[in-house]
């Protein structure tokens, strides 16, 4: 089965895997797609879905939660040694408490200031395009 | 291999492991534990670590990480169903920016609010046990 089967037509994040939108993608492999969030809280802001269309982390199969965890360790390994922050956080969302904006499951890896007080859930504000196309050249030339 | 081969003698979460140190247990299998957090910044907070001690995400071997987001899932769920809440977050934290505090492996389950205003990190505050301890019996007859 192609991961193109477990996707929707409608979903953004399913338009970003079939490049139908264009992303800046740090990696994909068969199961996962790692990318640039366009609207970064912090510098190195960046997120990976799987390639399985689920509204949230209760709706995603066990074996699809596991591949897009071990894919968010690489990719915040490579942003953690491409900016080397103080802190990373890792934040999935689910639900209106949460500020949940997307329905397929996706994982954050923010990087991290002493005391700069980022908020659990923030609102989108659009990103300089350019630096963060700058910036996703750096963090693929760390991939392990 | 046994789980008590990758414990650490000295770390608190691997005490809770070994049940030295007491918890709130919600559950654990052969490779992971799930916990109330005694400082919890929400109703419901609760942890899952891995049986394997290793000092954040990046040290972390993929199927050890892998194994905690899916038992994580399984905690929220069962957070999810017994409270309710409007949104659950899902957080783990990598060094002082991001103000880790136990140098082991933890994921959180965090239920929201609408407009909590919850921060990504906090102080720890120690919660009311005996209430505590009557929602770890909730959540439990909630796990699937």
């Amino acid at each position: 089965m192609s991961s193109a089967d477990h996707l929707d037509d409608d979903c953004i994040f399913c338009k970003i895997i079939r490049v139908e939108i264009p992303s800046f993608k740090v990696f994909e492999d068969g199961k996962t797609f790692a990318f640039m969030d366009i609207n970064p809280i912090a510098s190195g802001h960046s997120l990976v879905i799987p390639k399985f269309h689920s509204a949230n982390l209760y709706e995603t199969p066990d074996e699809w939660v596991a591949v897009t965890a071990t894919a968010i360790r690489r990719l915040a390994w490579a942003v953690e040694k491409t900016l080397e922050p103080a802190g990373v956080s890792i934040v999935q969302a689910n639900g209106p408490g949460a500020k949940q904006s997307v329905h397929h499951l996706h994982m954050h890896v923010i990087p991290r200031g002493i005391d700069d007080d980022l908020m659990m859930s923030w609102e989108l504000v659009p990103g300089d395009t350019d630096a963060i196309g700058e910036l996703v050249e750096r963090i693929k030339a760390n991939l392990d």
